[in-house]
């Protein structure tokens, strides 16, 4: 089974949202590579992770510790979880090995201290950064930014939506899937320009959360009527 | 009861938008006032309106029609429905009645053809546009712009919770007050600026109402925990 299924990379992989989302998809089976700036921040992020699974009584996971260059070549899809500030640099590094591959950008544009306050980018968004500096032949995916990291670290249900925005129907539909195998519902959310809506709203969940001491996600309501 | 209510203005008030708030805040015992750019426009608005009450049995209503201009005067509290293209030439033109009030802003910034995509006014929001026309008197608070027309116009239950931004948490509460009244739940969402987010959205929920054939909404999810 796992053959047919697409080795997953991601970028900044030792941070809370990294970890959280590898969690959730070497859980449900997917082959995946910690990438960090060195290797071995990556390999000390993935012991961990090999320690949480054989606690979790999980078997047969598959993963692998590897800078983000060689992690991004060896992926077939590159998620990227770094600090905005590290953002752009970091896809200028590895723009050749995402050539022909979707990147699911889970980047927001926070800019500190007022992370409750939105203070969006020139360009719109973090999504549409990613898709001016790679180009057209990668297939830029934004989804995920309004899920707590805390929730996607627990094992347990979640109750957050995650909104998936991209130029390319086929693309938002695999980047779905992997919303799915990770335990959210996936909503296909237009275009790249709309990852816009989605990374803004991370600060409005942000003030939510102080206002009313919680961990705030999104959810679609009024379907199926 | 209602002598301590504020009296609520409707600017646009013939609408989708606008008559669906209206009909929920008459219905919730606030005196009303529907304003237009002619008042002709506002008394079929409200001869409608008052119909309806009566078809659904409401009684004691108190609902007025006037132009803009003097339907800001007259009221405390002021809501702006009308399309992205007037907003800033409608604020403009009440600007002086509004000093010292509550301007709620329900405009959402859409760019017709494309309504479905998000395409943000350089200024950040409608929100931001209006605090800026009207100056730091007038406290101004987004709210309404992810609630579907459709769901607002029915008498029933709304599965849609409402974003509120402003610099004031007073004038947000009061704004919050008036959410609960028309049935739905309201959040303190941040500053003015984060309108961007909500504003942002609506062109969101316009995709997912294209793809998934819904009136979609969003809920906050994740609190008390």
């Amino acid at each position: 089974m796992s053959e047919q299924r697409p080795v997953i990379a991601i970028l900044g992989g030792t941070g809370d949202l990294g970890t959280g989302l590898a969690r959730r998809w070497v859980q449900a089976g997917y082959e995946l590579i910690i990438g960090s700036r060195t290797e071995a921040k990556a390999q000390a992020a993935a012991a961990d992770l090999l320690q949480l699974m054989a606690d979790r009584g999980v078997e047969g996971v598959s993963i692998r510790a590897m800078d983000n260059t060689s992690a991004a070549e060896c992926a077939q899809i590159v998620a990227i979880t770094v600090p905005f500030s590290h953002h752009a640099s970091t896809l200028e590094s590895v723009r050749p090995m995402l050539q022909g591959k979707i990147l699911i950008d889970v980047t927001v544009p926070l800019v500190p201290p007022k992370v409750a306050r939105v203070q969006m980018p020139e360009q719109g968004s973090a999504g549409q950064i990613a898709q001016g500096i790679l180009g057209e032949e990668v297939h830029v995916v934004s989804a995920f930014q309004n899920v707590a990291a805390h929730h996607l670290q627990e094992g347990q249900e979640l109750s957050c939506d995650v909104l998936v925005c991209g130029n390319k129907k086929d693309a938002r539909a695999q980047v779905i899937e992997l919303v799915e195998a990770a335990g959210m519902r996936g909503f296909h959310a237009g275009p790249i320009n709309n990852a816009a809506a989605v990374e803004a709203m991370t600060s409005v969940l942000i003030f939510i959360n102080k206002q009313y001491k919680s961990h705030a996600g999104i959810a679609i309501t009024g379907l199926n009527e």
